[in-house]
């Protein structure tokens, strides 16, 4: 079968074998993946992830209970038997896999067995092309999962790329005063048309917003979070990223700031907003190829300011 | 009056005129007073502070309504009508001055002007020695306002200073399974008098801890916590010092741990417990020195591993 491999380097392999499921696992044949940042920082060093890559996906099982049936799945391949599990908190297994990202086959291939857990059907009314963004919009939902955000907060979002144009629209849903600091044309364009006011850091009043969240996914993004959370404010983290920062923590401990890290989020509250039409997947489409046209396809996700890009089966 | 002095170099300076009270402030005689941590962070350029130091102690009252009565002050001097006022969260007032660290007189002196509404009374079972422990007493207790700590937890306590050990006391009142990572023998010997687990880092499991508190004063306190808390886990921060630390902040996203800054706490608490004998204050105490051999007192203050010093008016 056709799999996006990186090992050191990026390349299409034509000849790699079609996975075997075990009996826990069932066999998806891929039909739609999404490229994420996190695939372009594997590339650039992060976890030394070597294998195939991709997490984000819509699939057809093949075979078994699901036959025929449209899925999305769980990003964590988890132990069910951890602390962390136990606890219901399998997203934070402790001996846990990523597809695509920590010592488990990825989506960017003709084929991936998948343990069956991890599946979540997609109902009618959510697209292929929707269902490629149910894991990074429950990355997205991960933030109010973790924060209580109320309608009454003045709430920031630093970092307008394809995770936070959706956290963007996530935070709407809220109610609350958001202000999202855009750099670019593109999704400033996006975020005026949602309805969402798209701000540079400038305009904002500093130590102003109760919550502030740092979707920048650089290392920059913290300090300039600090700047504008009020005291007793939060800053919620989805930025990861390769290097540790300066962090001003004297600023955290007398101003009272919470801090909260945020990452993995429910599927089945993403087919519920995506299924409710509440979210603009569409419009932050930037980009088809075919699968034969990965390399393609991931030079022009790499570009400053690419929103998505699909690769097609 | 006598008055402990900081301009770039500490002096005991007998010569300060006693402070007029305006109709908002009592003018109280200083009883006693303790010498902070931040006291000697201040004398390493913290804040750029200059004026009389000293932010805990215990006072008489002098005339007005409160006369001759024993109080302790809380040391935020607020505007009451900014926001953080108004949403009842005082201690972090955006025009506040501190007692003794910013931008007010201090009361290592003989008097001290301060705003009446900042006064408690102090209940006769609370001993001079024991009210001079009121201010750190009620900062400890900020770990528990901010954090809810569950007698289930594993919690782990870094630093067993003159702050971590009145952190300790309180953490022992939750039930938790408390353990203090103390590197001295004095601290250590404290904490087992008390009934609390003194380790050294190494004997800690990695990665287990529901709640760390860092009480280390420096920037390598964070570094640590990171070590021992669990994925999904709170580390809350009591330390204040100069530099900005690296941290890594990819880790919080990716574990989706809360940090959660930590400061000044509620006097009535303090006092409540140190009435209900529930705080061994008393051993704390390293030094007594009358304020005019300040600069003594200073001295032990300073050196590694003092506890409690005491100014005698």
């Amino acid at each position: 079968m056709r799999a996006v491999m990186y090992e050191n380097v990026l390349r299409l392999d034509t000849t790699v074998p079609k996975p075997e499921p075990t009996s826990e696992q069932s066999l998806l044949k891929i039909r739609r993946a999404g490229i994420c940042n996190t695939d372009l920082e594997l590339m650039a060093g992060y976890k030394e992830f070597s294998g195939i890559l991709g997490h984000e996906f819509v699939a057809e099982v093949v075979g078994g209970e699901l036959a025929g049936r449209r899925v999305v799945g769980e990003i964590n391949v988890t132990d069910g038997t951890c602390e962390m599990c136990q606890r219901g908190i399998p997203s934070q297994c402790l001996n846990r896999n990523a597809i695509g990202i920590d010592d488990h086959p990825g989506a960017f291939a003709d084929y991936l067995a998948l343990v069956s857990r991890n599946l979540y059907p997609v109902p009618d009314d959510v697209s292929d092309d929707m269902a490629v963004f149910v894991e990074p919009l429950a990355a997205a939902l991960q933030v109010t999962e973790g924060v209580h955000i109320s309608p009454r907060d003045r709430v920031v979002l630093i970092g307008a790329g394809k995770l936070g144009l959706l956290v963007a629209q996530v935070l709407k849903l809220t109610g609350a005063d958001l202000s999202v600091v855009a750099r670019r044309e593109k999704p400033a364009a996006l975020l005026q048309k949602w309805g969402i006011r798209a701000v540079t850091a400038d305009e904002l009043a500093r130590r102003s917003a109760q919550v502030v969240v740092d979707c920048t996914g650089n290392a920059e993004g913290f300090a300039q979070a600090l700047e504008l959370v009020q005291p007793r404010g939060t800053i919620v983290l989805k930025s990861t990223y390769v290097g540790t920062p300066a962090a001003n923590l004297t600023r955290v401990a007398v101003d009272e700031i919470r801090v909260v890290g945020s990452r993995c989020g429910p599927f089945d509250a993403a087919l519920r907003l995506l299924s409710h039409g509440l979210i603009d997947t569409e419009s932050m489409i930037d980009g088809r190829y075919s699968i034969d046209a990965a390399l393609a396809a991931f030079d022009h996700a790499a570009k400053p300011g690419a929103l998505k890009v699909l690769l097609e089966f």
